[in-house]
């Protein structure tokens, strides 16, 4: 198998469309297409004052703050966000990311 | 299960010991203590002109570059990192990560 290396912009950006989200943006740098089974690494970029959608599953969220400022809310607590912080959101919890005046950009990996 | 939000740096740096690694701390920010079951995410650090070891295994890993810069060698190729690249290394090909003279930090995230 090959590997990958790419800067993380050369991987196409989607909207997230779904219900709750807002002004929210995802690039899938390593996924199963690249040969990943067990994890995939995704780069999320949120608008100023967008959001991801509050809502709760059974995986978990492995997150890394990049760029911006923002507020994670977890099952109903609020916290802020800032660079270089880790965030672990186990399964089952309700969750979401709310981005500052300058926007939040974060790493976000889930398992397969 | 609770979450877990922390500066990255609030988790301890451990040198790493092994055979040829040179100037290579790392810190495992997301691990099973955490209830990670699937996935840990780890925080390396490398010295200007330090290197992790040349080697393989069955496993894959998932980087980022954070910030820095350094030379990926993957199968014997040489290909120069810079920061918000991504690189995907299946299991079973060689490899190591060289830190510039202005050293080189990166995510690390590997299965269990």
């Amino acid at each position: 198998m090959q590997h990958k290396h790419v800067h993380y912009t050369e991987v196409a950006r989607e909207p997230v469309e779904g219900e709750g989200a807002n002004g929210v943006g995802v690039r899938w740098v390593i996924a199963a297409a690249d040969g990943a089974k067990n994890f995939a690494m995704r780069i999320f970029d949120v608008a100023p004052g967008g959001n991801t959608p509050y809502h709760e599953h059974a995986w978990e969220h492995e997150v890394y703050i990049l760029e911006g400022s923002g507020t994670l809310t977890v099952d109903g607590r609020e916290e802020p966000l800032a660079p270089a912080e880790v965030v672990f959101v186990p399964g089952g919890l309700m969750h979401n990311f709310t981005a500052g005046p300058g926007g939040l950009k974060f790493i976000c990996l889930v398992p397969y």
